[in-house]
């Protein structure tokens, strides 16, 4: 008996029997005695659905009106959700963003969570309602709707589990929980029992793609226990707190990140404040930066390169060709044909040779390693798109079979 | 130069082209220096298509979450057009109803406007922005999302022009203006140039459909003028105001209504209060009564027989088979094959002759009528609904070809 916050992405409410088995689910935590808020994200194909309807009109429309329009999926979602646990025989009530409280900054389309006002949650939970909530949105103190970005809805849940001090947030996807690898691309693949936050940030940052790191990074934050779990099947899933049990494993787990572009810039003036320069010109245009390689070039000169998301690679580029003639330096050059295969795991802090055995696995693989990042619990290489899910394949044999 | 409140229903916006067409009609009330609010419906079958998303998974869900799940239909709407009229090179904002400060009572799917809290749709006017506002849509008292049910969107544009004071409020639909009968069904129907709101209330209630009753009430009561007008053609539409010129015609408009259907129950006992009852439990279950006809039946009994809206045929049947068994009266009868049709015009109150003239020609037609309404300026017929059309055509050329 206690509070449960449970989050259900698209694929999860994506048509009538679906919803119907999510109001199941939620409907059965409720009846062992605990008070259940379900936070939902749009159904299945709705978000590209209206970003199609958007672009048939205007692509460039503003943020704000892209925010009015995004946010009537979760609307759609709630209110059927709620009409399944009504159909079950339970009480319920569904708020929106700004009726369950979340106060965001107003930079439309990537708002972040200011405050949740817990008020209306709290009222509902008092009359034993189960409350369905629309993740993703939220209201700016100007009293516009605005969505919280890629990830979003796992944030509005953790957000509220967190505000609440919930027992226990449940993330529900289309995976029994956090694995060793991709299950759907590597046969080994394990799902790992329990993970500390901070492999599941690396994992997260790294593209598992099962649980956003702003989620993970306020759940850590916090100290809430989260549980990556599938919403078909009725397996245990995966276990997120502080301190896990790491099955003597030495990594937790290999991810691939295809969303990434990498950019080079030869023949840079080594002049001070060059590199500072690019970079804070690239952050005014919000586009981050991740892996960095500097290296000495002909002439007094040096090149640089570094990866960028994909998406932001095109503008990166127009911003760096027009500085780059500015400054007298070579070519600047956009390459997304690259992929990122990283290891997570909190035994690399304690146990020498593990970022040698992957480069191993590479190396006997005949991939070719473009950039290198490492960090005390990760490492990262950049390689060809076309060698990655056979990289992480090779580099997953090399840790978890000959084990 | 002025304020001018424009509103557009589903057809008018219901695909991109439209929508554009909508941007296009607004900018150009806004570039010769107007300030424009313009009020939209759902698209074309948006509204449809989430009652069948509700329907297969609870048809029996509470009316809140019905509210939380077609409020979603304008969103979209007012967020597109939005879009369109920033592609035109307008500053605009998107409002939901509860941001334009539609506080409404909490009798969800059929909310009553309390008052308009217009202090947002005021500074984003003083900004000179056009303002685009979810019609249909309000907040109740207790925060949560309401519809107004039938005609929502005209009421919602009616009531921000009354609020705002505005200069004139243009209601663009798919037919050029108010016709004399149906231009679809008779082909000799007139566009009136002007109606008074006493007329056009009449033919609103009758079912001709060009504007909610509760609209025209509403203009009335602030002396509003309105125009009836189309999204599609350029055409000078029809003026809705206090006197109208009535170009010397007898009657404005033959009308026809098949939203209807007969109760009648014989051998009532001739007690005092009986009949009182009856209207009494059909009002507490809000079914309205609209013609009614009492007559004495055998042996101090009497018969009675009224009509009410057509989905409300079979609850009124059932609450009143109930009554009869209890009080021991006859059979209850529910007719759902019966149509109204009426003549509206200010005219009659000064010339005799007119219902007379009515009845001709359904008797020239042989079409025979069940039950007879009047007030001063509307004659109202109930017949079988197979003689409708052609009631229609023969009354108005009864009135209109021979003159």
């Amino acid at each position: 008996m206690g509070l449960i916050v449970q989050k259900f992405g698209g694929t999860s409410v994506k048509d009538a029997e679906r919803v119907m088995n999510v109001a199941k689910i939620v409907t059965d935590t409720y009846k062992k005695g605990n008070n259940v808020v379900v936070v939902v994200s749009a159904q299945g194909d709705t978000t590209d659905d209206l970003i199609d309807k958007a672009n048939e009109i205007n692509p460039d429309a503003t943020n704000r009106e892209k925010d009015m329009l995004l946010a009537a999926g979760e609307q759609i979602s709630i209110a059927l959700l709620a009409m399944a646990i009504q159909k079950l025989g339970y009480p319920v009530v569904s708020l929106l963003g700004w009726q369950a409280g979340f106060e965001t900054t107003s930079m439309h389309t990537n708002a972040r969570i200011r405050r949740i006002n817990s008020e209306r949650l709290k009222s509902e939970l008092d009359r034993r309602n189960i409350v369905v909530v629309a993740g993703f949105q939220g209201i700016s103190r100007y009293g516009d709707v605005t969505t919280l970005g890629r990830g979003g809805s796992d944030t509005s849940a953790v957000a509220i589990a967190c505000a609440l001090h919930a027992d226990l947030c449940q993330i529900y996807t289309d995976v029994e929980g956090v694995y060793t690898a991709d299950p759907r691309k590597v046969k080994n693949a394990k799902k790992l029992g329990e993970i500390s936050y901070d492999e599941m940030l690396e994992l997260a940052t790294l593209g598992a793609q099962v649980l956003h790191n702003r989620s993970v990074e306020m759940a850590k934050k916090y100290n809430l226990e989260l549980e990556v779990l599938s919403s078909l099947t009725n397996a245990p899933g995966t276990i997120v707190k502080e301190t896990a049990k790491m099955e003597k494993m030495l990594i937790s787990g290999v991810a691939k990140d295809t969303n990434v572009a990498r950019i080079s810039i030869t023949e840079l003036p080594d002049k001070p404040g060059i590199v500072f320069k690019i970079f804070s010109k690239l952050s005014s245009k919000d586009i981050n930066i991740d892996i960095i390689l500097q290296s000495v070039g002909r002439d007094n000169t040096k090149d640089i390169a570094f990866t960028v998301a994909k998406e932001k690679g095109k503008q990166a580029l127009e911003l760096l060709n027009e500085y780059a003639r500015e400054i007298g330096a070579g070519s600047v050059v956009l390459d997304e044909n690259v992929a990122k295969v990283s290891i997570v795991g909190a035994g690399m802090e304690t146990h020498a040779g593990v970022a040698s055995k992957m480069f191993e696995a590479l190396y006997d693989n005949q991939i070719n390693i473009q950039m290198i990042s490492t960090s005390e619990i990760k490492v990262s290489v950049l390689i060809d798109i076309n060698d990655a899910d056979r990289a992480v394949s090779a580099i997953h044999s090399k840790f978890f079979d000959a084990e």
